[in-house]
Parts: structure tokens; C-alpha cells; sequence
């Protein structure tokens, strides 16, 4: 059995929705960060980078966002859902998840994250960094608008591994102060993402429903 | 013929190293960031992100190095390069190159590329995350010091393409203010790296020899 340590409003319910997705039998351990249990000494002893998920299978500890998309794929021999079969295919998917991980989710970073890349003191350049999110992430998303969602699903007609970590992602773009409506096309990914059965289950498995 | 669209001392000789290992045959374009080629027209007609690199295949054009990497390994038959065929194993390989992309990478950025994160005119936020990177990145290089680079490659006996990702963002530790004493083992790497012949040829392609 599958154990997802996972945290509310964090990128974890991308892998969640990808288990859904599989039908894997998993069970779940919440963090709060509210109480900073990502950096307590059990947590850490799971994951030693203190961050969100972490799965633990049969094999060892998984981390990390794109690792953890790709491996529910080919271990529930779901080739499809990333487009394993495809060199060129499979690295278009893999190129998606990395801009949103090392752009798109960074730069929403900057709004709560600040002390990451400033002293945690420096309260004029923690504000200066969050005044800049409204631009960045917004940037992103038109850029995810016009060039990276192909429609109906991210990558066209076939639902991937981009599907769930787009949509988690952009649970958060208003907070950001994106305008919804300069990305329409985003808002009704994130729509027909939220219908789909799998989604339900994760986002009541992430309430604890 | 592949096209790797490349500037000097950025991570497409990540990319390069990799294509060098497989023996792939492949042109390059020299983008300037003096001049800034890489927001000019023409390059974002190849990468409309404006980063380095991007590779022109016969199927389209790849960008992202974590999905490049991937790519040349399967495209070229060398899955031991990425531990393709083992799914844990492979999502190990993901894990540190997502992380390299997403954590050491980016804290770099801040040295330099302080305009992505906070107004181009706020000097003083601009300074404050460059007086932040030795420590967010010195983190990080104590991370992978203890953590990540099993020895004497990144994934252990085995040879991978984390190890030339590590290996290009090892290249500017030291302006990153990171004390290369307190990292022997990352040193280590990094000097065995050097002196592989495919490792030589690409810094010889690199400085355009």
C-alpha cells in the first residue's frame, strides 16, 4: 500500500488526483503547515527537504512533483497518461511539468514563500517580491493560454499527467491576482478538470472528507 | 540532424554533455546573451520562453532541460543513462533533476536574474536576494553533498544524466559565494566529470574551439 504524506492547498493534490486516476490504493498522512509539521524531525526523516508530497512505496521515498507524475504512470502501466511510448511525445509532457514546476509554481512562490530567496527580515524585499507575483504568474498563465494548452486537455485530445498539475496550480491564480478573464481558456480547463470523478475523490480525500 | 540551440555558460551544456555521451550528430546556434539573441525575434520564433536551450528534432523542438535529458536517453537507445526501464529508479533520476531544476537552479537565478522576481528598478530587493544566494545555494550544495550524490555518480555506481546537470550548475559555485571546501564530495564529482573525454568535447563545442 501506498502511504502520500500531503498538505491542504499545495501542489500535492496533483499526485492525489493522479492516484485517483489509476485507481491505486493509497493511504494519505496530512501535514499542517499551519503547525510547521513539514519541518518536524518525522517529517523530515520522510522527506529531508521539508516539502510537499512525498510518497512512500514498497521501493522507498518518492519526492518531487514530475518524478512522482511520471512514476504513477508507468508503474500502473498507464503509458498513456504520459505518453511513455512516444520519445518526442513523452518529452513535450515532461517539458510542460518541468516549466510549471521550475516557472509557473516558483514564481507563485514568491507570494508566500519570500525568505526562500531574502532575509527573512527584509520585509521591504519580501513585498517587493510579492507586489511582482500579479506579473509573473500572470505572464505564466497567458503563456499557458496562447502556447501551452492545446485544448480540451493540455497536451490536445489526450488527458496526461499535465492535466492534474496544471489544474492544482491553478487553484490558486486569483489569490495571485491573475484576472480570470484574460485566460478563458485556462478557467475552462480548470472547469472540466473539476468534473471529472477522479478530481472529486482527491479534492474530498484533501478536505478529509 | 539535431540543432541544439545553445549560449555559454548557461545549462544547455547539461544538454550538450548528454548528447555527447550518446553520440548523437547535432549543428549548434551560438545564441548571445550580450546581445541579448535570446528575446530577439528570431530565437523566439525557435523558443518563445526565450531560455536556453532548445533542441531542433526531426519531430519538432524540444525545450526544458529535465524532458531534453530524458529525451536523448530514450531517443538514442541508452536507457541506462536514465534508468528508464526500472520505474523507481527512473523516478529517482527525475526527483534529483527536478530538484536540480526547480531548487538549485533557480536559487542561482537570483544572482542574476533578479528582474523575473521583482521590478527591474527596485535595486534594493534586487540586491537583497543577490546577498541571499551563497546561503541558498550554499544550502543546497550541502544537500546534495549529503543526500543526493551517492559517488562516484550522482545516482551511485551508474552513470545518468543527473550527472551532467550536477556537473553544469557545479560550474558556477563559486561565484554563487558557495566555499567549495565544505563540499568535497561535490568537488570530487565534479573534477571525475572533467576529465571524461565526452565532458571535454563539450566544453570544446561550448567555447566554440
Amino acid at each position: 500500500m501506498l502511504t502520500l504524506y500531503y498538505a491542504r492547498d499545495t501542489i500535492s493534490l496533483a499526485t492525489m488526483i493522479a492516484l485517483e486516476e489509476v485507481g491505486a490504493a493509497y493511504k494519505t498522512v496530512r501535514i499542517d503547515f499551519a503547525r510547521a509539521e513539514q519541518r518536524s524531525p518525522d517529517y523530515l526523516k520522510v522527506n529531508p527537504k521539508g516539502r510537499m508530497p512525498a510518497l512512500v512505496t514498497e521501493r522507498g521515498i518518492l519526492t518531487e512533483t514530475p518524478a512522482m507524475l511520471v512514476w504513477v504512470a508507468q508503474q500502473f502501466r498507464r503509458p498513456d497518461l504520459a505518453l511513455l511510448d512516444d520519445p518526442f511525445a513523452f518529452a513535450q509532457v515532461q517539458a510542460v511539468n518541468a516549466w510549471l514546476c521550475s516557472s509557473l509554481h516558483i514564481n507563485h512562490a514568491h507570494r508566500m514563500r519570500g525568505p526562500r530567496w531574502v532575509d527573512a527580515a527584509d520585509q521591504a524585499a519580501i513585498a517587493a517580491m510579492q507586489r511582482h507575483v500579479p506579473l509573473s504568474v500572470g505572464a505564466n498563465y497567458d503563456f499557458v493560454e496562447s502556447e501551452i494548452l492545446k485544448g480540451p486537455w493540455v497536451m490536445g485530445e489526450r488527458y496526461t499527467i499535465c492535466d492534474p498539475y496544471l489544474f492544482t496550480l491553478a487553484q490558486w491564480l486569483e489569490q495571485d491576482g491573475v484576472d480570470p478573464r484574460r485566460i478563458p481558456r485556462v478557467i475552462d480547463h480548470r472547469h472540466r478538470m473539476s468534473q471529472r470523478p477522479t478530481v472529486k475523490a482527491a479534492l474530498a480525500v484533501e478536505r478529509g472528507d
